[in-house]
């Protein structure tokens, strides 16, 4: 037997036979497990070394998996996975069959429910520990592990509020570091440091307020004085929070001091921490970037323009605005619901509004765009980062449904650029006045214009709303695409010689369409094919047969986009091969034509 | 002039020339204004009684429509509405063309947000708080008044979380009755009423803990004393919070007994507060009661199902299984995304979860129902109460996007019952074990069976997944309609004497479609007409069209449904003829077939 502890630990039976003395020690060689493998295998890391020792009191403490533990979101989970049997498959973390990102209940035993969005593990556990009562299970303990970033969201504040009324086995541990992705931000959020910094002046506590069985703050490193803790709550029934202070990124000097780079900074030194720097020279923008710019150089100019952004100021780029007009650009925290309704306030005010949400989180808010912003027809702009496939962060994080469910919404105008050109352009026309609402959606990574900032930024064109655009002429097949994935049509006709037969036609807008362009395509091809990157059930291809099937047109229609099942974690290139909408097998596709 | 004071107040500035000791003479006016017109025009009655002094206090005292006033949800503001500029049209409360039974921006200048679904009030108050720091208009002040069910919900914590860490002159007042529809639940609303009852042993203020100024609780119903305080904060910057304690259907002694029944009591005698029973006898039974009363029967020989329902035991008539069965039905108050999750979790251990959310509410927890129930396939019984249109309560509550919205998440089975026997039998069908997560909705009202009671309940029979009926044989068009809708295709086929050429089936199953019955009916009919009371976008129609799509069939495809466009309020037969889709309108579409 190796004097790695770590090595011979199979699943947490293995972790309760150590001895308690021994666990600083586990704990060392979990991190560095971690950041060995992190370091080449990328992945997120911070999230991961501030839970160490909160991870292996946990399986310490409980009886997993008989006893429930959820991990909020999921980023923190590197641990569990490891301690809980997945040891020798982690290196597959994030490729397409290997481990998820997040836990997973079809991948283990171990992950009582699948995680991905934030602020969800009480519910779920509180759900659980209802279940167990009323099984008459009344020793069965259900853990939701959350951080001070989660539950600041609506949801786990909802969650809370039932709990404190039950006398349901719940513990609910904040894991407070200050930290989510961003730096956590909010009024509890400053409440939280009063009470971490022993500051609470007015001896308010709001989770005593909701009738729930408080303590804490405990040091989530002194893994002594955590397992103490857990194994006393263990005795108490109904439910329970403890209040556990940890730092991200714990353990490797520059993960600490850096948490917002190294909460997933690609390959790095193992021993050094240093990240290894890719080359950007030559490559095309991220989107994400083409958005954050344009937004703060149309903002210099327009006065009444806003950004607001649900806790992604990074992940956004929102956050060059932020940081040269401060006052006019919001980090609201994961609050998804409250972001889409204060930026309809705000509208009807006439401001011109940038709410900045990631295309799956929009569905945290899908009410709110109906009922607050598209009812009432207010000009606001959403723009959906991380539309469509999103490659290893995988089923939780595409941004597939988009198209379906914002579609069906009166009033909404729906776009998705092809390239970085059209998105500068859409945010410049959006911000000259809309009379509806827009719904601008593009992908997480980079465009495909290397000289983009260079040669196109700041020349603003204006987009007439619902202008289609051909890219190509044919004769026989028309391909429509809706956005970047036109990119692979374009490089599949390519690849063939861009055969005389086959036309392809920009549909950026999936609303409005552009009937006189589709009146004439109709009247032209003998068949049409779609492709979206998105699902097609009800998304852009439905819209082209909801046209055809109103003015009687019979072309033969194909629709190419993500078939109906949540499709898994990969790059995006493999996940595109499964969906056939890759280059290669768009080739395939057409060459038949 | 009148000595009657109301008569003579035609916007608030009139109000605001009153002597302050004339106020409580209007209160009472205003509230038998009310009574009056509520009591032969129907409407919601309880909550506008109780906030008569608050309503009127708030005019005097702000300099309205300037200061901007958003009264959460909205049922409490037809006071509000009689004092701006309304009460000679307040007769037409909730008629086709009249006034809507809410604040809406389009209907008056004093409405400053619309609203319908609840919480939203704080965000965009906050939000149009914002955009006056930004405008520099730092007198300007902006209210939202919010109900203690309200407030417990998620998104309303969004809001205070954040508006504790600006400097917006934002004023959130609650309105605590202890109420919403049904009574209040949960932790908040102890801790509310030990407030309210001096009792706050911990010395704990939450919303102080969110750096928000509190004052109160105080007398809603002390017009001077409301006043006053109102006066005092007016002056002061930043968010502030008031505690106002009312009761809901203040001044009139049934309504105040009985809230829930007064809450929206129908016809009723004005003077006595009777209402006017209607007799039920020979009347088909309400969805709602067929949904509340099979589940009781189902829960009671099945110990595996349990009951949800965020706030609506009433209105959803799972009072029926809270009553019989408290320890297994459960309302979680406003809080749609924890009751999609909590019965995510209870899924997880085996239970059996009816989740009961009205159509247009479940659009509050889209992404629950994506993330926690559909991605993991835990077979959650959805079941949507209001589905399709829903009449008086308008556009902000008809439930006709849930089609579009469902049928594109992968692993759902979407259901709509053609009458009182499909949705008891698919209640019966879904607790016997599902593989996947199903969405059954049903409409508002009636059903058509006005013996289902005494000849069909409890006559269970299971219902094959994904299978249509043929309702009637025909020779040329095939009429596909989807749930209750069917009704309106059958009458109308009637009055046509049945005509020999066109067919009916009843496709209740959305998702998954019956194949093998539509690869029938595309080789039988010529053209296929579908019908639906939801979107065509998106929706059952579309779903057809990319079946024949796929399958390369060339009939002529008609769809008929709700067009692209926002329904506003009125009756359901009136609406259904505003979208061609009533019983006249089908006679004539049918008819040139």
């Amino acid at each position: 037997m190796s004097d790695n502890l770590l090595l011979n630990i199979d699943s947490p039976i293995d972790l309760r036979k150590l001895d308690e003395a021994q666990l600083p020690k586990l704990a060392q060689e979990l991190r560095n497990f971690i950041i060995d493998v992190v370091s080449v295998k990328e992945g997120h890391l911070g999230a991961s070394l501030g839970v160490i020792e909160l991870t292996i009191a946990l399986h310490y403490v409980f009886n997993t998996p008989d006893d429930l533990l959820i991990w909020d979101v999921g980023h923190q989970a590197y641990g569990h996975k490891i301690l809980t049997g997945r040891r020798d498959s982690f290196h597959t973390n994030r490729q397409l069959g290997g481990l998820s990102g997040f836990p997973k209940r079809s991948e283990s035993i171990y992950d009582a429910f699948g995680v991905g969005h934030s602020s969800t593990s009480i519910s779920a556990a509180l759900g659980m520990a209802i279940a167990s009562n009323l099984k008459e299970d009344f020793e069965k303990q259900h853990i939701a592990v959350i951080g001070d970033a989660s539950i600041a969201s609506g949801m786990a504040f909802e969650g809370l509020n039932h709990a404190g009324v039950t006398d349901a086995n719940l513990l609910v541990i904040l894991n407070d570091n200050a930290i989510g992705i961003d730096p956590s931000v909010g009024a509890l959020k400053n409440y939280l440091t009063a009470v971490k910094n022993g500051k609470n002046p007015r001896q308010n506590n709001m989770i005593k307020s909701l009738n729930i069985d408080y303590s804490g703050p405990i040091d989530g490193h002194d893994i002594f004085a955590v397992i103490k803790e857990l194994k006393r709550l263990q005795k108490i029934k109904g439910p329970k929070f403890l209040h556990v202070i940890t730092t991200k990124g714990k353990g490797l000097k520059q993960a600490e001091e850096d948490q917002v780079k190294y909460h997933a900074p690609g390959k790095f030194d193992a021993k050094s921490g240093e990240i290894h720097l890719k080359s950007e020279e030559n490559l095309p923008p991220k989107y994400q970037d083409v958005f954050g710019l344009t937004v703060l150089d149309l903002a210099k100019k327009n006065e009444k323009i806003v950004g607001i952004t649900p806790a992604m100021p990074s992940g956004s780029s929102l956050k060059f605005m932020m940081d040269a007009l401060p006052e006019r650009a919001f980090d609201v925290g994961i609050a998804e619901q409250h972001a889409v309704t204060l930026s309809a306030g705000m509208a009807t005010q006439g401001m011109v509004v940038f709410c900045n949400i990631y295309s799956t989180f929009l569905q945290r808010a899908y009410d709110q765009v109906i009922h607050d912003v598209a009812l009432q027809n207010l000009p606001v702009i959403f723009c959906l980062d991380r539309a469509g496939l999103v490659g290893e962060d995988g089923a939780t994080h595409h941004g597939v449904f988009d198209l379906a469910y914002l579609r069906c919404i009166p009033n909404m105008i729906i776009y998705s650029p092809l390239n970085e050109i059209g998105l500068q352009n859409i945010l410049y026309s959006a911000q000259l006045g809309l009379d509806h609402p827009i719904a601008i959606r593009y992908p997480r990574g980079r465009g495909v214009l290397a000289d983009w900032q260079s040669k196109n930024f700041g020349n603003y064109e204006k987009i007439e709303i619902g202008s289609a655009n051909c890219l190509k002429h044919g004769t026989e097949t028309a391909v429509l695409s809706n956005g970047s994935i036109g990119k692979n049509v374009t490089l599949a006709l390519a690849n063939l010689n861009n055969p005389k037969t086959i036309a392809h036609y920009d549909f950026a807008f999936v609303k409005p369409l552009d009937e006189k362009e589709l009146h004439t395509i109709f009247k032209t091809f003998k068949k049409i094919v779609t492709i979206e990157d998105g699902v097609t059930k009800g998304g852009f291809g439905s819209a082209i047969l909801e046209f055809a099937a109103k003015n009687n047109y019979t072309a033969k229609i194909q629709l190419l986009g993500i078939p109906d099942e949540f499709i898994e974690h990969g790059t995006v290139e493999r996940l595109q091969q499964y969906c056939n909408i890759d280059v290669k097998s768009l080739e395939i596709i057409f060459s038949s034509e």
